[in-house]
């Protein structure tokens, strides 16, 4: 994980927020290449739960919301931490993972040892970011940042299942950014305060068989993240027992990506069955009838909900983690880092190279270069030895290097070479494009 | 206006935030062809900006920032509007907007008359949404919604300098959300206190001829909006005048629409000379060097910025007043209302009908609409006469109609209507996918 960091910040994936000023908390932005690649990934996951089906419609909905919102769903209640604060180094510690806290004054100690500490009683504390709206800062103004899309989702349920005539079963699915005041928040962008949810929620008939759709979807998500190139053997289903169930929760299965290390497998996306509880909620508490009406079989009723919830974040760096590798090159000296990513979600598709910088071949490099840009993102380099412009492109994830030489000049062909292969062909320059989409559909 | 509001709520472009629990304030939803709307705006932004052209890098920097960057941009001390507070009723007014304010209290008052209120002196009220980060709540840890994107872009500006190995001039381009407590929000998606920016900052040498820079990009900022449809005489330039310019700008130009009525030219776009102020101010407030370094000239210097800065919510809301049109069908009673949205950005790109629910029309449309929507947006829908279903898809700003009728069965062709035209041909059915891609390039 410690290599992958550094390799994000240098190339140029992920940076910590604010880094001049010694960064903002559990923060972080994603630079030049780390937008495109999470920009595949959630075109990708948009285009499977929404363009490509004709029973999903998608949603934007603002983060700010009206505060009775998280009064119904749950949030204002209950959506804490209990917290103990040491009375002696006024550090603050979660109630639940004493046993692995550490004093901050004494990093000698173990952790979990809190011989002399003068620790209060466990006070919950609420994960949810405050603000208040509108100019006078009273009571009636506060506003939470939503700490998960899903909510905007229920309160717009009517509105979109009228507006778009959909028929239930079906669903509404959105991407957007969530924000929680963890505590504990860590490990690079696996978990971080400020983070993007794609979520669907698909509402079923409660008198139909609504864990046949919960096994649909629990089938269909678990093909999604293997279609992206994670190894069948670092994903899994965690199922929640009772215990961990939510109370109105009939069911729940995490499915949970290999992490390595002392991470190991941990959750990049939950598929629930959240029964009616959160249309119920709000009918309850917006005093606003949300049955959805079926007309042909005359009835009134609150759907149930199945529930896709997945980290855009989290499938990133499951993606990152999963990519990447560290190899011997037979017959080279140097081994190399590859990140090997799926053609389709990778930032960069080609890197364009003339094997010299003389005899034409950068102006023709570059020619390729600008004409390939219209439709597929490629990047133009012509500094350093060929080997080493490979190993750059090796250690981002780019599929396919091109590269302009001799016999160019002569027959206009390229060498393409494939990243994973090492493999090397010739194709006719103005064949390269149709080569490309080929390759990469 | 009104219409195009009640327009896009029955349609499902644009609902009022938490609307069931009475809205949230000039917060707003995008439902199932909102978000598509406007998901093509911002991708064709990022084509433009990022993915056609070798000299901008994208970027996604997080919401929240470290405190300092607030105070680094002056948005601490400086992003504040004057207010006073009318001790009679409670009401909270603009200082600089008292002529326009109507006592909330007596609403039969003409606004600006304020005989009997009793105003205390203006105080200055920030405009950044403030809260609290990491468990415990002191000074130390408020953090601020950002108030724009830029600030992201200025403290990575090095970083991904060094990632990419840009040399100048270079830009870097991001598209997100902002956050700013308005008084006076309004005008439906035009002003709102969540929106979402699309901002480029192009950094060029101080000492070479940063003018033409700003020139070329007020071209082709201009030309961006003119591709997207917007009509030529609803487009104009406003130049700041002297008391406009920020005491930082060598220049500044806003791109203004005319959304008509009462609202008239507004601010879409804004593309400012920042001269060094920003990297300058972060230099000091950070104290690490923000200087690039120019090894071939062997030169260190805080380059000058371009900003271009579009908001996203404006121009969509743009895009969807140049094209609302209400006309007369010849040889028809009922007239109709259209959407005239350009093709490539229009939310769905064909409407499936067959003619009658009989003959095997209804299932050779419904597999013409499952073949056709793995590569675009379609609608099927058999409900309702022919001609109110071209009417709805009018409404919406779908291009192309395909009808399945009699003769679809004999020769397999179907009809094609065009939007705008309501020209009609007939063209083959497994042709019609390569039509469709050709008509919307």
């Amino acid at each position: 994980m410690e290599k992958l960091v550094s390799l994000c910040k240098r190339r140029g994936f992920i940076f910590q927020s604010s880094e001049i000023y010694g960064g903002a908390g559990s923060v972080w932005d994603y630079g030049p290449l780390g937008v495109e690649l999470k920009r595949n990934l959630k075109d990708r996951w948009w285009h499977a739960m929404v363009r490509a089906r004709d029973d999903i419609e998608g949603l934007d909905a603002a983060i700010l919301m009206h505060p009775r919102v998280w009064e119904a769903s749950g949030h204002v209640a209950g959506f804490t931490d209990p917290m103990v604060d040491c009375r002696v180094c006024k550090a603050r510690f979660r109630a639940d993972k004493l046993d692995d806290a550490q004093c901050p004054r004494k990093p000698s100690r173990k952790p979990g040892e809190h011989s002399d500490c003068d620790l209060t009683e466990p006070r919950l504390f609420n994960l949810m970011f405050k603000t208040t709206i509108g100019p006078v800062e009273d009571s009636a103004s506060i506003a939470y940042l939503r700490p998960e899309t899903a909510q905007g989702i229920y309160v717009n349920f009517l509105n979109i299942q009228q507006a778009s005539r959909q028929k239930i079963p079906f669903g509404i699915a959105q991407i957007g950014k969530a924000f929680r005041n963890e505590i504990t928040p860590g490990n690079f962008i696996f978990r971080t305060r400020e983070f993007e949810q794609m979520e669907m929620q698909f509402f079923v008939d409660p008198a139909a068989d609504h864990m046949q759709w919960f096994e649909f979807w629990k089938g269909e998500r678990l093909a999604w993240h293997r279609s992206l190139g994670l190894a069948e053997d670092r994903l899994q289903f965690h199922q929640h027992s009772e215990k961990e169930l939510a109370h109105y929760a009939r069911a729940a299965f995490d499915i949970e990506f290999d992490f390595g290390g002392s991470l190991g497998f941990q959750e990049i996306e939950g598929v629930h069955h959240r029964g009616d509880y959160d249309l119920s909620r709000h009918q309850e508490y917006s005093g606003k009838r949300l049955e959805y009406v079926d007309q042909v079989a005359n009835r009134r009723y609150l759907p149930f909900v199945i529930e896709t919830s997945v980290g855009a974040d989290r499938t990133t760096l499951a993606v990152l983690v999963n990519g990447y590798r560290e190899e011997v090159v037979p017959g080279e000296q140097e081994g190399r880092v590859v990140l090997g990513i799926d053609p389709r979600i990778a930032p960069v598709k080609a890197g364009i190279f003339p094997l010299v910088k003389k005899d034409g071949m950068p102006e023709f490099a570059e020619k390729l270069a600008r004409e390939l840009r219209v439709r597929f993102p490629v990047f133009y380099d012509e500094s350093g030895a060929i080997g080493r412009r490979y190993r750059r492109q090796d250690e981002v994830g780019t599929p396919f290097c091109l590269t302009v030489d001799g016999q160019t000049m002569q027959d206009g062909t390229v060498t393409v070479r494939d990243r994973d292969t090492l493999a090397q062909e010739r194709v006719a320059a103005d064949r390269v494009s149709d080569y490309l989409r080929l390759r990469l559909s």
